[in-house]
Parts: structure tokens; sequence; C-alpha cells
């Protein structure tokens, strides 16, 4: 059994970091922290594990986190994470932090996109940006791993057989990512924008451009396509508390053939159990969809072509809170632990919900 | 292992039934059959088990079933099962029947209630009507089981105690179920009525009166009071896909203290693990609501008192396909089976979804 | 053209006032007061104003109030109004007030229902409480009258024809009312338990036992029925925005027949415009439910009866923003003003919606 | 008064119209066919327009309508209203229709979009496609109209300004329209795909390339902008039933601020009541969200600019069923008819909804 604690794990990802460690075969969850309900029984903010667990939460403290856990996640705010992390680093202690704090690996891009100076950009080359289906070799062994959102991870995750893939050339400068997703991506704070009666029925183009996923999309895309890769991101926030769609619209000089498509999908994610290839004839859900995805690590990828325009539209699908957070994250200490890929994430999705 | 069959399992509680088969550790699933999608994956009817299994249906076939299960489940609709299971019983093997055609034990009701005259009143005596927390050690041993459908699980397991106990009185006679039901209850086949643009935002009484669920509610609640027991249901369709509140409205003329109908719950439901009583003095979930099992075998219990009019309300949360019907019938086949009760319905619900 | 001004404005029943009067073809909308927004655009808090009107809200002046408006609609919260009230209704204005604080004509009952001493209890004897469908001659002529919400409005007219008639004996001691409602009702303040992701799918019995509107709902009721109810409440949270659904549990020892139930509705509601009987039998909208009244001033009420338990069940459905709230409250203006009864709410539901 | 009549009314636009036109000052609705429901009443069919009307359905008859209306508006199926309207036109009727069948200029376009040879390609150029804010002259006057459906309105109306402008360049290869639509948008039949528990919470991208609706978008572009003008669509269905968002990613050389861009908006919606430029800089509705037009025949039109990437992104938002259907109709009726534009439309959004 491996000792894990999850630090400000009173958020919706803390939350099902916590859900999904407690059901974990070779997870012992020790420590959960949490600022604001430290002596508070989980389960009075999670109502969800009444009945599962009778941890507490306690305050964050270095010392009992190294005493009590041999592997911890970090739910902390973008901003905050690189505050405790250094010193939690130095202790020897595996981490996985969900933050963005360690995701970018050149230091000046948290001046132009999260507008401050990275304090300590030695640490940066240190973290192992994680999504293992893109970079599973790298994840093994590490010690130190950044873990995206699920923006990043469901953009990626469906672009990234047509970047790496040779055989038709894509246009690297107009590439847009349409996302929408689920009002849990927002976190569990109350706000007018959250408000029930007000955020119903939305179709809420909240960051139509600007957004601060796209420098590290940007970073892993560029990476494999071998030149600089820039993306057009739209965030919406839908009808729904679960799930994200990603729709990315590229265009390729090269009129791609469905089949040669379907061989970049298939080469890339051959052997990744998570990742599924929809693209079926017939029934509701030919493509992906986030709706078949919930409750479970999948994602779903799946495109279309459009000869008339030379567009590729690719298509993602997680539950942003699994695959697009807690999930990913579980699948990356597995790795690093040397633990089966798939142990504690082996869950089918809920279906219908 | 235990090689498992579902017969007609296209539908959505067979599709439960499938999932958590697949993932429950001492179970093979072995054989799943359709009428409508004979030769077809399982996970074209399913999407959610796309990647999980590659098992395809196949027609109904007893020797088939004799050779290759232990143990089926059949969810076939109302007035089919009685078509099958007298043959199928008689072969030896073991039965978790999922409709209503073995759950009254007097075979004059079926005339009274589903207008026909019962073929094998003598196969109904044979039969274990089973709520595990109900009638744990009838189910034990048991080789033919009816599993009951969410509105009586969740209704008795909300008014049991209240019924059991014999501290303060009931009026046997003025019993209100008030259900509220989600999507899914209603089956996977379309009509104008579930449509999509018709179903959305509804709080339609689908059955106010009459309901024939009512029969198999007083059946057992007669049983734990010692009485006839009267139950008047109304069943409302509302806008969500899984989940059932029943809201359980009862008279007692001796203004029970909150602290006696406490204990008449926590005396019943002591050892119980999936009913948890739920009475909060904070947070948006004091009380059931169906919101806070979903993805569980979780039936949620709580109560009100009302001095002024002598009312205690009782009120029962279920996930309806889980608890509600697949999870409670594999729940009967763990004891029929001599299993941990739990085995492969451990999950924590899922949060927020 | 009359000059009217409402008080309070900023929250969802004032915005609907506010709609609903700017588009009236016998009003002249002159003031909406807002002591958080005074000064700010009033599509600024309402959208959906937009382009609609260029009015700004005011700080609340009585002064201001008399010389622009001939009537007011006050939307202050409960236990505020009383502190407003009684020097306004002094200055002559005509009055309409949304909040309970002149609902109840006994005085004592305002310490037991809501805590305090009423400060005004001549008062409570000139307002008239006014659901135009039950006593449309007393509003007609009203100076000061209060306008009740959407859980009194449509239990009451679900459930006055039955308590009005006397061919047959209802049990005046147990009624049941189960209220399934929208989030709008629950007004605009953002918190934990109305953040989108802890309020979507939810059925949430937030007030089973205890409602301080069956106090008023009784008052009524026992004027019509000539003798003391008892009325049971269960107020339930629902997924949607807007619409209230009444289920209301009746008991007879008379048995009555549907059709002299028919005839109860329909002599109580010929000539009510804004009441339909909903008792169809086929389509999927057989008896009343809040989709199939959005966006109008309509009520639906309709009915089941179930012999076997002597029980009846009383449907009723309103939008809880126009004929639960600020529809009610204009239709009695056009009755206090002596203008057509329907001026200014002639609007056919919208569907699908 | 003017007689309308509505042709094939049983559907979700056929009802919108009914619905408007019942209510329309100017308009007495004498007629609307429907092959399946002639003889039924209207209200059987639009659940909402019981005690609005008592219309009922009468079959399709030429001689009839002539006789009894003065416009007709035509809300056939795609394919079938080609069929009739050649003979309807040589009467004199003044038509407004619904269907595809007359929006296309080049009747080669027919086959490559719609499959078919256009039987009638002299009466493609003598109907008017009227979007009114795009062309209002035109179709004062006209006789014929084809208006089009919620995906072309809105879309173009969010990209106009930006494609007739001259004073920053836009790419016209790469224009891209992610659609967001409720289900209303699919119309009135049941299916597998629209039944509500394979509908609900899905983000369902069910024509992510090759959408017909595509062509017209590019007939109306191209003429404004002077130039061949490609748009590359992607339609969605989401979690709610009225109202459509298109998300239009262009790109530019020029990097245009915003201060330019919003005088494209200016110049061209100034004395378009019914267009309403969205740019806030608080609040949750800071942008076009179909949440804020519902109920209303506003379209909602804004934009964002990202100088990194060279993007404008146009956003617009209508409820399909109104601006984007019935209203549009209505609006060009009154246009025709020498109306006041928005006789009948007046109609403030519903919020919240």
């Amino acid at each position: 059994m491996v000792r894990v604690g999850v630090v400000a794990s009173s958020g919706y990802i803390g939350g099902e970091l916590l859900r999904l460690l407690l059901q974990h075969p070779q997870v012992d969850l020790t420590v959960a922290t949490s600022r604001s309900y430290a002596g508070e029984y989980v389960f009075r903010v999670h109502p969800n594990l009444r009945g599962v667990t009778n941890l507490t939460f306690t305050e964050f403290n270095q010392g009992t986190l190294t005493e009590k856990a041999d592997l911890v996640f970090t739910a902390l705010p973008h901003g905050e994470s690189v505050k405790y992390i250094p010193q939690l680093a130095k202790t020897g202690l595996k981490i996985v932090d969900m933050s963005a704090d360690f995701r970018l690996k050149d230091p000046s891009k948290y001046k132009s996109w999260y507008g401050f100076d990275h304090p300590s950009p030695d640490l940066l080359r240190k973290f192992v940006y994680a999504i293992p289906e893109i970079n599973r070799e790298e994840v093994r062994g590490a010690t130190l791993v950044s873990s995206p959102g699920c923006m990043a991870i469901t953009s990626i995750l469906a672009l990234a057989p047509l970047l790496k893939q040779s055989s038709f050339p894509i246009d690297a400068e107009h590439i847009v990512v349409d996302a929408k997703i689920g009002s849990s991506g927002a976190g569990g704070k109350p706000s007018l924008s959250t408000h029930f009666s007000e955020r119903y029925n939305v179709v809420r183009p909240y960051k139509p451009a600007g957004h601060r996923h796209s420098a590290e999309i940007e970073q892993v895309l560029s990476g494999l396509a071998g030149e600089e890769v820039k993306v057009s991101m739209s965030a919406h926030a839908v009808n729904m508390v679960r799930g994200i769609l990603c729709t990315c619209h590229l265009f390729s000089s090269g009129s791609p053939q469905p089949l040669e498509i379907w061989k970049a999908y298939r080469s890339m994610y051959d052997g990744s159990y998570f990742v599924r290839i929809v693209r079926d004839k017939k029934g509701p859900f030919r493509l992906p969809d986030p709706k078949i995805v919930i409750g479970s690590n999948f994602c779903d990828v799946g495109f279309e072509q459009e000869g008339r325009t030379g567009r590729v539209v690719a298509l993602g699908a997680t539950d942003n809170l699994i695959k697009g957070a807690a999930g990913n994250a579980i699948q990356s200490m597995n790795l690093m632990l040397g633990l089966d890929e798939r142990a504690g994430l082996n869950y089918a999705p809920l279906h219908p919900v």
C-alpha cells in the first residue's frame, strides 16, 4: 500500500481525488488538508462520501505530510502551489501538482500568461507535464509531476495524432479549439454567474479569446509537430455539471482521406486503454460526447473531414473531473509508482445519467 | 468465479446489470440476451461499455443459459417473465427476476392490479421478495428471488422503521407516497412523452393514483406493521435522468419526538451499509436527495416531524438504476451465493454530477 | 395611463413586475427602486431588459413615489414591508404588497409563524388577500392588496373547488400539499445551496414540514370550507428555473365520482380565463404540468380520483414568477383600477421551452 | 386586419408561428393546416395554446387558402415546399416559406447540397431571402419570401458587420462557425437520439462538417464581402430546448482594434431594434448568450479580439424558434405588408428561465 495525501482537498478536484483514492486498491489515503474545513469530517464537504470515510480534514503541515505520506497531490489554486511546492519537493516526497504553476517549461511564459515572475524556474525543468498517452515513459519514473486540466488534456488528446503524423500538412497557424464545459470546471465557490437561476440553460462564452491554457497546449503540440503551433481557444459554459467537449478545427492543404486520419489515431493510441476512438455509422453516439464518458477515466476522440474547405474536425470528450483532472493525475501516480496504469481507475462510464 | 447471465439486457436496467457485473470481482458474465439486438456488440446498445467489453448479445436460449451460467438475472417486461421463468426455474438455475411477475404473494392480486390470472401461483410462494435491509436472512440461501423496482425499494426503506416500531401509532389508512423520478425509470423506448423537447423541465404527474407498485409496498409494510396498511401513491416525472425521491407523509396520533423516530431508523438499519440516515443541521444536503447517491448502491433515508398536524415526513432517495434496480438485485445475488454483501457494489457516489 | 412604481425591484419578482409592466398597454412605469443598485441601468441587473428600457434604479423615496405614481408594488422581503407600508398607506397611494407581512388576518399568527409581533394589526384588516379567481369582487375596489406567493396561489387554486363544494365530505385534518418548485422561487442571491453544481439534478426536500405559507393557505381554505382546515405542506426544489407543481392529496369518505369533482372545478372557475382545467385522455400533458404554463399567467388545475383509498389528488401548476407572483399581482392591479382583468397579461405560454 | 394562414403548422416552428400570430394585433389567423392532425384542436398538439384558441387543424387546400388568407406561411419540410409553392405562388397569395427550397439563388447548388434538381429555377429568382437587418428594403415590397433557419440567421448577423466593412481584411478561407443548439431545432418527432435519457446532458457534435446551411450563409456573406467566402460549420446539440449560440472564428492579418470592430457593428445595426450588441465589462452576461433572448425576437451579437493569433471571435445568440425562425418570418411579413416591423414581436425576453 502506498500512503497518499491530498493537499487542498475541499474543492471539486480535491473531492474527486479523495473519492478515487479511497477506492484505489493499492492506496492508503492518510491525509486530506483544507484550510477552511480543518477539523470537519470530509463527508460534510463532499456529501457523497458520507458512509464511505470518516476521515477529517487537517491543516496543511509539511511535517505531517512527509511523515504520513509517500506521495501527495496538491490541488492548490494557481499561484499558490508555487509557494508550497519548492519546500515540499526538497523533502523527497513524490508530488503530483494539479495547478498551472509547473506546467510551462519556459519561465518567461509565466510573466506573459499569468502575470508573475516564476520564483522557481529551475523546478520547472524537473516537473514532468503528464498525459500518459502522450509521454508515458517520461511519467514512469518521475518524482515531480504536473497534471494538466481538462481543456488541455482533452484538446491535446484530440489533436495530437494529427500534429504528430507527417503524411499530410496541417496549417499550424489556424487551429481553433472550441470548448464546451460543465459547471464543475468552475469550482465550488458560489457567485452570481454560477447561481443556478443564472447558470441554467446557458451557452455562455466565458473566455472566447486569450485563454491561459492555450500556452500549455501549444507547448505540447509544438513538441509533437516539430514546429511552432498556434492555438486559438474559446471556452463556453454549457448546461451540465460534468463533462467537456473540445471541437478542434484544423485546416490542411493535403486533403487527407478519412482512412489516413484514422490510421494516425490508431497508431498513436494503440495500447492506450483510456483513449477510445469513436467514429460510428449509426446510433446517437457516433462521435465523442461527454455524456458517454461520465464517471470514467476515458477520453473519447474522433474526427470528421470536410474536403470542400480542407478542414479536419477533431473531437475530444472527457469527464472533466476524472480524465480531465483527478483520474489523469492518479493514472500518472500509478506510472510513477510502478503500478498497473489502470489501477483504481477501471470504471465503466454510467449510462444513461 | 460465479458464471452469470442476463436475460433481456438491452434496456436500462439490463445495461446497468451488465455494467456492474462486468466489474464484479467474483462474477464471470457469460451471457447477455436480447431479442432485438442478437448478434450486435453490447457496446452498440450501451455505448458506455465501448472498450469495456466485446461481448455480443445472443438470442434467449434455455440450454445455453443452463450450460453457461450458474445464476441468471431476468430483466423481461412485466407479463413476459411469467412465460419463461417456470421452465427456467425447473433447471435448478438460480434466478433473480426484475419484473413484477413474482412479487405479490397473493395470486388474486395479479388479477386486480395487473389484469391477468397468474399462471404459476405455486411459484409465487417459492420466490423471495428481496430487499436485503428488510429480509436479509430470507434472501441468504434463496434460489429464486424477485427484486423490486425503485419506487418500492425507496419508499419501503423510508417507511419501514416507522411501521415496524411500536412506540407510537401510525395511522395506517392515510399514508401518502409522493415520488419524483428521473427519466431512466421509464426505459429506453422513444415516444412523444419522452421526446427531449416535451420531457425537459417537466414536473409531470404521470401516475397520480392507482399505481401498481402500491400493492407490493402494502404487502411488505403490512407485514412489518402487523396490520393492513394502505398506501396512496403518486408518481411524478422530473427533469433528470437518474434518481428517485420518495416523500412519504404519515400521520400519528402519538406526536412522536425526533429522537424516538431517529431510534427507530437506527435500530432498523444498524449493520446495513447501504442505508445512510441523513439528517443534518447545515449544508445543502441536510436530508435525502437523489443527487447525492448517483452512481452508488446507497439508499439515503431521513425524516422530519411536524407536531402541529401530527405528521411525520419520511424521505428516501436512491439511484433508481442501482439500489432501485440492478444494485439491489446484485446485492441479493451476493447473499444468495454467500459472497460479501457489498461485493461489486462498493462505489462511492459521484459528486457533483 | 396609470403611473406605476415598483419598490425593491432588483430581485426576480421585481424583475418580472418590471418586464410585465413595461409591456402593459395602460401602464406607465415611472419608478423602480433598489437599495443596492440605485443609479444603475435596470438592464444591468435584469439583462433580458437590455434594449427594452433605459430606466435606472433609484433609491426608495416616499415623496418621489407619491409624486410620480398612482399605484406601487412593494417587493420587499418579509419583515421589511411592514416597516415601510404603514407610512406609504397613509399617503393614499394604492399598494400591492408582495411580502407575507399583510397576508394573515389574525395578528397573533405572525408571532407563531414568523416570530414577531405585528406592529400594525389594524392595517391587516384593511389589506385584501388577493387571488382574483377566489375573491374577485373583494379585489375590485380595494386600495391595499396583499398578493400571495406561488405556493399559496397554486395550491389554493387546486384545492378550492374541493373544499368549497358540499356534495362530498373532505377530511380536513389530512390534507397534504407536496410542492415541487424551480430555483427562481429561491430568489437571486447566490449561496452554496443555489450554486449550479450543487443545485443541478436535485430533488431537494428543503422544507418538508412547518412551511410558513401553510398559515395563509389554511386561512383561505378554512374560509371556503366553513370549518378549520389543516394543511400539511412539504416543499421540494427541483431541477428547473421556473414553475411549480402542487400535488395535493385529500381524503374523502364519500367516494366522489370524477364527474362530481369535475363539476366542482367547472362551477368554481367558469369565467376565470387564467385557470385552465386540464384532464385529458391522451398526449404527454394530460394533467397540469408547469412546463405548459411557462411565460403565461395561467394556473392549470386538474385531479385524479382513487376509490380504493378514498383519495382525491388535486393538481395545480403555475409559472411561479407570473401567476405565482407578478402576474397575479398585476391581475389584481387591473381589478383595483377597473381595467380589463387580462390587460397586460394576455400571453400564451411558450412551448417547448 | 390581415388574414393569415399557416401551412404545416403542427411542428415546433409551425406552433411558434401560430402562437405569435394569434397574439399579433393586426393579424387574423384563419387557417392552420396539418396532414396528420386535420380535425384536431390545435391545442391538442400545441398544449400551450389551450384556452388561447379553439382553432382546429384542417387539411391543406389551395382553394381554402386563397379564399381565407392574404398571406401564408409554409412550414413544410425541405423538399416538400417545392412541390406546393409553384402552384400557390400563381394564385397571387403572398408567401413566406420556412424551408430551404427557395433559399439558394444558384439552382445548381440544390444538386450539390440537397441532392435534387430544383424543379422551379425561375422561382428562385423571385424569392427574397429575408433577414430584415441585412436586406430590409428588399423585403419591404416582396411578395415571395424565403425565411432562413436559426443557424443561418444567427451566424450571418454575427458575421455580417465584419465581412461588410473594409477597414481590415478578413481571411475569407478560414471562417469557422461552431454552433450550439437546443433540442427544439431538431423538431418534434421522437427518435432514439432525441429520447430524453439519451439526449440529456449531451454535447453532441451531430453535424461537425458538411452542414447544408453553409451554402446559404456563404451566399449572403459573399454578397456582403464582395468576394467568395468559405464557411466551415460544425453543429452541436446541447442540453436545453430553446436557443442557439454561434461562435464564429475569423482571422485577420490587419490586427483590428476592438473599437474598429465595434464601429462595424454599430454602423450596420443602427436602427435595427432586434439586434442588440452585447459587450459588457461585468455581470454574468457580458457577451451574447441564448439564455438572455428566450421568448423574444432579439438577436444578440458581440465579439472578442485576440491579437496574438489575429483572431476575431464573433458571437450571435437567438431564440431559435423566434428570431431564428417564426419571429424572423413575421418580421418579414410585417415589412411585406407595410406594417410596423416590430408589430406582434415586441416581447421582452423572459429571465430567468
